[in-house]
């Protein structure tokens, strides 16, 4: 998908929301975890049971629930490795599904990869190729050379972590040389070897203030904005500071909206939360 | 596993070789990629088939010819997972081998993850208790939060990349602030939060002259040393300029071990690179 595709999925929708599917099988709702206990879920000519029976159910239920209001949706790696290949096997229905029934939105991986060349090759076929991934987070402690794999797919992104929205994010990211902080050196850096239609940034709206500095050196590529729900961010004071002419950003949500309620109800409560969210005025 | 049990593996081998099972299913012997066409292998009660079938048998070869000359494994999960499902089942396979039949081995999960602690909590139940490693290699960009749910595992470590071997490793880890290059500061901040009992770090090998400077200010942590032999550090230099009174070292070789042949003598060629890298004089 390229960045005009997507932009005309956010004026189309009036949103700019990405539902994270941190999907913690601990707390699914009881009646989705006794899923377990049945026999196999057909899926497209898979078969799934046991847990990945039981996250697979409930991440079909949100996305049907959410689709009509984001754009992209966000899958956790480490919620789906924490089971191992069952887990790895739910992720993959996950993706199968949503890019066979919702063909328009943004699947995003949230693996937060950073190796070496040899390494990233490998883990850009994984998300690229073995998975059907559009883009996916990397972490750019070890240099461009972690980047760039991910930039040789037509339609793909990375997505690069510059300033992240977690408590101690200022540990090493506001880390300054020659007057400038690591984040900005890290974008920089990043836009020299790569294109808006090739590379996004992670900005944390938990730091709203610092999106408009951003910008100011960043114009063009879109940004994904964790930190707005659970973690404390405003998606209003995102849109107002972050926006720029192509939209240019995702917003994302995850624990608003798939805990939206823990009843019967999860799947309209997590449509609720999600129409309310990131909406364009 | 404790340091203290490292060591007398080190001493007792005379070995501080780490090897790296980087297995990349398109460069293995023929032989052993025809393994693919035929049926199931059974290892302790778990059926492998296909692609997993061919990594698995070449892994078990690669361990039983060089597990008496080295203190360590580590499996790169990129290489597990550009397979998808099937290739981390191949991986919770070989990890489950080595743990039976060489319980002395010290297993280190080569993940380079790095997240906000929610998921780097979920990242620790799976290298952890989903999956029985000793260790996990860490990405420290996002900060401390990302290593701190590692270091509540009793007998388990954090292994934080500090310097990497790569050559984009210069792009953001020398970055300077108050005189201090990020590396530094990294393994500072994390020394706060740890002991040499709960945490490692990478240091690339390539780097050797910076071990010295290295160990000036972390005379008692295990350094996992990458670089040597396919990106051309020299495992004599690390010794020299590495150890301390526990040995201190984990050297690693990966691709110089693991294709030391291509034809049917793969596993007598893996042993005899093994026996020759990384022993103490």
């Amino acid at each position: 998908m390229n960045t005009d595709q997507l932009y005309a999925q956010i004026k189309a929708k009036g949103s700019m929301l990405c539902v994270g599917l941190d999907t913690d099988y601990s707390k699914l709702p009881e009646k989705i975890r006794l899923e377990c206990q049945r026999g196999d879920l057909a899926l497209q000519g898979r078969f799934y049971s046991g847990k990945a029976r039981a996250i697979i159910s409930f991440n079909k239920a949100i996305i049907d629930a959410t689709a009509p209001y984001c754009v992209a949706y966000k899958p956790n790696l480490a919620f789906y490795e924490a089971f191992g290949s069952e887990g790895l096997s739910a992720l993959e229905g996950t993706v199968s599904y949503i890019r066979e029934k919702y063909p328009e939105q943004f699947i995003i991986a949230d693996a937060k990869r950073g190796d070496i060349g040899n390494t990233a090759k490998m883990y850009a076929k994984t998300f690229f190729e073995t998975m059907d991934f559009d883009a996916v987070t990397l972490s750019p402690y070890m240099g461009l050379e972690t980047v760039e794999p991910f930039l040789q797919y037509p339609g793909k992104f990375a997505i690069v972590v510059a300033l992240s929205s977690n408590k101690t994010a200022a540990d090493f990211q506001y880390s300054r040389q020659d007057g400038k902080p690591l984040y900005q050196t890290v974008m920089e850096k990043c836009m020299e070897v790569s294109t808006p239609d090739n590379m996004m940034f992670v900005v944390g709206a938990t730091k709203a203030d610092k999106l408009r500095e951003i910008r100011s050196f960043c114009p063009d590529n879109f940004l994904l904005v964790p930190g707005v729900g659970a973690q404390g961010g405003s998606a209003e004071e995102v849109i107002a500071n972050g926006s720029n002419s192509k939209g240019g950003l995702l917003i994302n949500s995850s624990r608003a909206v798939l805990y939206a309620s823990d009843g019967p109800d999860y799947a309209e409560a997590a449509a609720k939360v999600a129409a309310a969210t990131a909406r364009l005025a």
